[in-house]
């Protein structure tokens, strides 16, 4: 018999999550005031960010506790397993020596990754006595997790969820407001960034840059309130590396170690977090195993994205980032996979980038939602449109394999199940999905505004 | 540290499933054919079966192996975790000795316990050549499982979905498309039975009974085609017992034992599932432990059904089932729970109901939503609408040990998650949800056309 699945039982849960930023060659470069253009300040952060997040964001320790309280609620469900994709290897015919894992995110309560983060953060909002959060979501994943965390720590919860996806996805409003939070199309006419985007285009479907502006321009008018952020800051991404600690765990419990890891990047939580841990074995002790991040063709800030300073969001709220970005009034077209719609990288997954540390890939969407229907044909869980990005790169890392007569042992992670976000496979069964590519000129066109934001 | 999850590797999957029928002090009175009256043969009963689930559907073996295939495909997501449901205990101000645990089968790829057997019908269908199955569902989540598994093993399937759930949930019939299957609203006129109905009332909103009659129709017009079932049917409780085989396991990894298992009940495979491998020890070692099956309030036919002799379906072209049965033309209301709208309740589950080694309760649909919302609340998991009977019923169970000031362990079946039912939540949410309570009028009215059938 094959080792199907690795398990781990509660007791092996990771304590600490890792900060990638204790280990950087190069540390990342300090996120700019838009007006003084100095260092923003921890002061400024925690007027927008929870105190406690704000120094994980700036901290350079290797390693944080885990508190006890979100020990409690991640035994919930993890450590999730890690399994062998048989059933998947057999359909491709691959040999006994090229092997696909996946790490399985999608059997937490909101069926992503997303809680891993989430959980901490409403806990240590909660403990700082604040009442009311808000956060905006694009796919949905984040705002629901979100939904869930906060509920149970007794946090008011508003939600800015890209109208696209709000109009596209009527479940995923039921699910936040099953879990008691108030949920918003954005554009909407609680907040002037949503309002000026509705007086130029009453059309407009929203991203996830005008719904961040309307979440941190609620937090800037109510004293009370924090804003809190799915992926693309440092501490997000440390959160996330929870993944990859119980994944090297499991390889170890079964002798194998990977040469390839794989995540689908949207601000880079769910890369950040099973790769990071992978990255540190690479830097302190000589491992050698690849680090591949799976971004769509049709939001290629990874690929074909300028390093800059940028806004995070539409209308220029957030401190100025250095990071890979398409530049910020970059509107992404309306793909299926809305959590890999952002415009920006975050900066140490930037950083690492530039430094050569992992790879990028980009997927085109029909590739990558034939690549999910096969999956779901095969290991029977149909996936999240984003973590179908990842699927793809592992088939075809797995198809070089055997075109090169070499083993391989590849993993990616399965950050979510798509039960919620079938729209895209009905696009796809109906055969109306078009590959979106970029011309240079329309990448150009975006990005030609950002030298001047530093100058 | 209270243990939160009790997981269990790959190596511990049992290897076997359990049939009740070897333990039972006595045995289910035979099914009829409706024009002799006589106990229907295998000969019949493998013109709609495939021939090896009639096989087990008349065993009398105790122990039935599990095929190596199909335990490789249980193994993508079996065993499932036990999880001690700390903070539900928490918000319901439990002591320390009366403790509530879930089976949490809402990890499957399909999102519920339905998998179990839907993948060793496909299995055993495959095995002796067929190509094309059929089968009905209500609220979607056999229809899903058994597209799941069919696909696994290269069949094509078609799905007779109630039409009322068929509305109500556009993303199960996706799931189904997505996974291969061709999904039919029922009634449908594709079958002389769905075309009789649309002509009594073009409205229909379908049933279960009507959905069956058109999957059994359709294969009795098609030599090639066999039909299966997702409940009701011994050979499917059977595969469940996976479920409770695994929590007797569970139980002895941490030193306890349940005083109480509880599982909602439809057809009654997965209350079967949980309890059946508790029952036998009760009946072969002197345990005492509590069995309930909680029913919704609008279907009540274990709590007031007769114990009779009638058809599985409304046309009249199933045999004659012994089982308790609200009369095969009840129509039940519209409810949110669509997996528990089933008249009758399988001939194992009636003969051990009758002979009162299991008790059942009713469970109002507004309760059980509120229970399910709570339950979100605390663990996170959105339950599904059906599982939400067990989780009042758990509550119920918990709260008069508190009110006795007993020790107290109970363990529901978690039976699946509710992403793709949350219109149901939507309805509770909303306010416009109501119970629905049977006169005896109501309940008199369909059930006395049952005496005729068998004399």
């Amino acid at each position: 018999m094959k080792t199907k699945k690795i398990v781990l039982p509660d007791s092996e849960l990771p304590r600490q999550w890792y900060n990638i930023v204790a280990d950087m060659p190069n540390r990342p470069l300090p996120m700019l005031h838009p007006g003084t253009k100095e260092p923003v300040s921890k002061e400024l952060m925690n007027r927008i960010f929870v105190e406690e997040l704000v120094d994980q964001e700036f901290s350079t320790e290797r390693w944080i506790d885990i508190p006890e309280r979100v020990q409690d609620i991640y035994r919930i469900w993890r450590c999730t397993p890690l399994v062998r994709a048989t059933e998947l290897e057999k359909a491709l015919g691959l040999s006994d020596g090229v092997k696909i894992y996946f790490k399985n995110e999608s059997v937490s309560p909101a069926g992503s990754h997303k809680p891993n983060s989430a959980v901490p953060q409403a806990y240590y909002a909660a403990k700082q006595g604040l009442h009311r959060m808000t956060t905006e979501t694009g796919g949905g994943q984040w705002g629901s997790a979100m939904s869930m965390a906060a509920e149970m720590f007794g946090l008011d919860l508003r939600v800015y969820m890209v109208k696209v996806s709000y109009n596209q996805k009527p479940y995923r409003k039921l699910m936040m407001n099953t879990w008691g939070a108030d949920v918003f199309a954005s554009p909407s006419d609680t907040t002037d960034a949503g309002r000026a985007a509705l007086a130029a285009d009453p059309n407009d479907g929203g991203s996830l840059g005008t719904a961040i502006s309307e979440a941190v321009e609620m937090v800037l008018k109510n004293e009370d309130a924090r804003y809190c952020l799915g992926s693309v800051m440092n501490h997000v991404s440390m959160h996330q590396t929870i993944i990859g600690e119980e994944v090297l765990r499991q390889f170890e419990m079964v002798g194998d170690y990977p040469d390839v890891v794989i995540g689908c990047f949207g601000g880079g939580s769910n890369f950040g977090g099973i790769a990071y841990p992978f990255l540190r074995e690479n830097l302190t002790k000589g491992r050698k195993t690849r680090l591949i991040a799976a971004e769509p063709t049709s939001c290629p800030k990874l690929t074909r994205g300028e390093f800059q300073y940028d806004f995070g969001d539409l209308a220029g709220l957030t401190p100025l980032i250095p990071m890979y970005t398409l530049g910020h009034d970059f509107h992404p077209a309306d793909i299926h996979a809305g959590g890999l719609r952002y415009h920006g990288a975050g900066t140490v997954a930037s950083q690492l980038l530039r430094d050569g540390l992992f790879e990028a890939v980009d997927i085109d969407q029909v590739e990558s939602l034939a690549a999910g229907v096969l999956f779901a044909k095969t290991e029977g869980i149909i996936p999240a449109p984003e973590s179908t990005h990842a699927i793809r790169a592992a088939i075809l890392e797995a198809e070089r394999a055997m075109e090169e007569g070499v083993s391989k042992t590849i993993v990616f992670n399965l950050s979510g199940h798509g039960m919620i976000d079938l729209y895209a496979y009905e696009l796809y069964l109906s055969g109306s999905l078009k590959n979106i590519a970029l011309s240079d000129a329309e990448i150009a066109k975006t990005t030609s505004t950002l030298e001047k934001l530093i100058r």
